[in-house]
């Protein structure tokens, strides 16, 4: 009986999300099976796209802004078409939660009738559809954050006022910034997974090769936008689940340290940890759109609405130093030096992965630059502090979310039950065991100033972001390579590089670092792979945004034009 | 026979620091008791010193950087004079922990040759003798904390390999900076009390008035200041630890917001517990000594340094946009608003505090500044918040510390034992409504916008820092004036502003505000406070350190010249 009540719960929830899409955007035709066609995107998506809004929707965020802000293109135009393209996209994935595609219209009008009296935007996202992961509350829509027992509350809270009137901190500031906010994308219930997972939405798909997962926890932004169904979004990130499906889907995204984006009144999970924060940070297809959203909310003052936002406003003069470095190293490449990590000790990356790493160091060494092996302070003492914080309630809170409705979590949930909870002894140890891991590593990063040349330690070190492109489902063993720079609280970014190929990434025999890698590495299947997106991770030191935005740029492209 | 054992430990290294006093300053003449003579400041030390110590260690640590940095007077007579009158102190007030002068006029005899050499100082403390709380590691002495465990040991453990030689993070810094290190201050053991008591060195009292308490846990800072024996210093604040002591003892001190000053290294108790950090700050005479010893600190780039500390530099557009504000309120005075909080709803302050706030009223008012009255979120709700942090682990902590040598705590430190552990999801809990506590205030912070004319919220609120005057000893009941604070993370300063007189800070019958008032009120003796520092504390928004160093150097000289 109960397991009726809850599978009829996210059903009907499951059902309005997509009656909420107009009849007029609906795919009639069956859509082929993902071993019939694993990409969904570009040919495929197109068909049902007219030409005009295949030409909105392939601009990168930042040139779609540079229209909508100057007038070129109108807010009401630009919001239809990726309303149009994120219906299909959702059709084609499970990404959504949350469509409000109507109200997105009438604030883009509100935003064209601005321009209009004005001639001017109301702020440097004027015009432009941004989408957020289901943790945002925005006015008129529930959050659910993937909990059955979410549905028709305030984050399980039956009868509050909030429900469907709250917004977030970051919706405000969007809206002031003149964003259109136009849905909510799926996540895994609890957060804390590198796939999305739920009993609402079932399971997100990834779009460039359906038989794989998306990537999580923000999950849904990484489908959308790699459909283009969005220009660029805000995801949150606690062990990899902002840079996680941004790079399992071909994107550029950041994990910026805590106390830059607002996280205030948003949705979260175990709420209270505070041994490693959830940040959030924007998911887009290029580095310069992750720019343009990260420096426009900022322009917004959070550490004025937010007690946990830091006075550190966007920092034009190291974004401004970064981009001389980068001038002067076309002529003189030995301003800028780079680290690379193969692998973390714990579980080397599969052979796209491997490959993608090395054309990033082929070719900034083509370039000129200096890329030093990075030999840092163990990871896996890094892997453990996460762990421990990650379970330091033995997971009561997720036990009682899913308890509000008694559904069945998904098995990739991992859903600690019945543990006991830490103390507050036990909690100050890993405190006190993660800042001096902080420390050392810090020490380490200082150290290499003697091996660079450049007279300072290391720009960034490039790393894998997961041992695999895109996972096969259940198969994500090792959040390592994303969760150790959380308890690092680094800056960093995902970059794209390039696709799975069957008849390049071969599954050649090897030698293990232990049962986890070999484990990982027996999981890899050169064919299921193949078509899969395949990138890398460039972190910087903390609070390095405006540096490792401008370098994500530069190797990005760099990467890209060979 | 346990009992005689750390007795015995705790008398011996109580020698021990005074046998590290040359006998040439050993004050031979009997010590007048406290009844007999209470202020042992100003002429009672003077006797003991020749006019030329007299002359150097009487000017704030900004003059004598002044001339220490351009080479008009030299480390080792600066130093000498310092450590004679430090020397001095301790044998009035019992204000030291170590003694190491012998090792500092061998620093400032390097510090000589190097200006010899270079014609230039090692950097802006060059030659400064800075005094340091006995919680910061310096190279050939012991840290005790006020521990007889800790004697002996590093931190309580036994042959550790760091003991006498590791030293914390902030020592290295102010070695690069030039300061010279002489000695470490007394605190009371556990760090959680307004007063300064503990086994080894007993009791600080304050030099103003013996009869009263020195303040704490920065307590040894506070009376060395005071009586000129150091002409700044570092201590820590997690509840008022430093602004107890600075306004005790008639001084300026700063609680910075976490992330600041680095402490790194530095021994702590509950070392941790992260819903409310300890910060370091400095203690001085002046407010532009504050600002020198900040500002020199930042300038290190302590965030290379300091995983927890944020990379903002001493920030001098705000120092100069605080300054263009102070000079055009000359003309103009309506471009600068203050707030005034009398009381909290919990305790009113003794009459001497109310006159001391009464006295920056109108002095305000009389420069023609607005100065609204400021009724905030329920300061209760953020006492209580700090008292369940301070008990997270139920005495664990310190019990462990006092249990090593198996001595007996003093009474003031109200040592919690055997209470439960808080539990990972009580933590959350915690750290969650503090969150939303602070945004409460925050809040009213921006809606004070509507109130001030400066068309920005007020620049500062001033509160008392206590509800009395340095304390008589056992009397501390209401720290809630400070700690509130530190749930808030804001950045906060103590002005001294006057002394307390018996003939006007009368004993006038008044209603309680409950309980804890009228235990408070009662306490109030005007004949024993006579005498008495009596100062008040001015927060602003966290982070705004340059700000608030600013506008208490403008608060405090006009509140002086009145």
């Amino acid at each position: 009986m109960a397991i009726t009540a809850w599978k009829s719960l996210a059903n009907t929830k499951r059902q309005s999300t997509l009656d909420a899409i107009p009849e007029k955007w609906r795919i009639q035709e069956p859509i082929p099976s993902a071993s019939e066609l694993r990409d969904v995107t570009g040919p495929y998506i197109q068909k049902f796209l007219n030409p005009r809004e295949i030409e909105i929707t392939e601009l990168d965020a930042y040139a779609i802004a540079e229209k909508t802000t100057t007038g070129e293109w109108t807010a009401v135009e630009v919001t239809e078409a990726f309303c149009h393209r994120a219906a299909l996209a959702h059709q084609l994935v499970n990404c959504l939660h949350e469509i409000f595609f109507d109200a997105a219209i009438e604030d883009a009008k509100r935003l064209d009738a601005y321009f209009a009296d004005h001639k001017k935007p109301l702020g440097p996202l004027h015009g432009l559809p941004i989408s957020l992961k289901d943790q945002f509350h925005v006015k008129g829509v529930e959050t659910t954050m993937g909990y059955v027992g979410w549905i028709g509350t305030f984050q399980g809270l039956k009868d509050d006022p909030r429900s469907r009137v709250f917004e977030s901190e970051l919706v405000r500031e969007l809206r002031n910034l003149g964003a259109v906010l136009y849905c909510k994308t799926s996540v895994p219930s609890t957060l804390m997974c590198g796939e999305t997972v739920n009993n609402i939405i079932t399971y997100t798909n990834n779009p460039k090769n359906r038989l794989l997962a998306c990537g999580g926890s923000s999950g849904g932004e990484g489908a959308l936008i790699a459909l283009k169904g969005s220009p660029g979004g805000f995801g949150t990130d606690i062990g990899g689940s902002v840079r996680i499906p941004a790079v399992f889907n071909g994107l550029f995204g950041i994990r910026p340290s805590a106390g830059r984006i607002p996280y205030e009144g948003a949705a979260n999970s175990m709420d209270g940890q505070n041994t490693i924060l959830s940040v959030i940070g924007p998911l887009a297809g290029t580095a310069r759109s992750l720019q343009l959203l990260f420096k426009a909310v900022l322009g917004q003052q959070p550490w004025l609405y937010d007690p946990l936002v830091h006075e550190i406003p966007w920092r034009g003069e190291i974004e401004q130093e970064t981009r001389a470095l980068v001038e002067q190293s076309a002529k003189d490449p030995s301003k800028l030096a780079f680290a690379i990590m193969k692998h973390d000790g714990i579980v080397k990356p599969h052979p796209p992965i491997a490959r993608a790493l090395d054309m990033v160091e082929k070719t900034l060494e083509q370039l000129g630059h200096k890329v030093i092996e990075w030999t840092p302070p163990s990871h896996k003492t890094g892997v453990e502090l996460a762990n421990a914080a990650y379970n330091f309630d033995g997971g009561a809170d997720v036990q009682y979310h899913f308890g509000i409705s008694g559904e069945q979590p998904a098995p990739q949930l991992l859903v600690a039950s019945g543990l006991p909870q830490k103390s507050a002894s036990d909690i100050a140890r890993v405190n006190v065991a993660k800042r001096e891991y902080q420390k050392l590593y810090m020490e380490y990063w200082n150290s290499t100033s003697e091996l660079t040349g450049t007279g300072r330690p290391v720009d960034a070190v490039i790393c894998p972001a997961a041992p695999h492109a895109a996972v096969i489902p259940t198969q994500y063993t090792h959040v390592g390579y994303t969760s150790v720079i959380n308890v690092l609280d680094y800056s960093s970014v995902v970059i794209p590089v390039t696709t799975v190929d069957k008849n390049v990434d071969l599954n050649v025999p090897r030698e293990y670092l232990g049962e986890l890698d070999e484990q990982s590495y027996k999981n890899y299947d050169a064919d299921v792979y193949d078509g899969a997106p395949a990138g890398v991770q460039m972190f910087g030191r903390r609070l390095q945004e405006e540096k490792m935005l401008v370098l994500a740029e530069y190797v990005g492209s760099a990467v890209s034009s060979r």
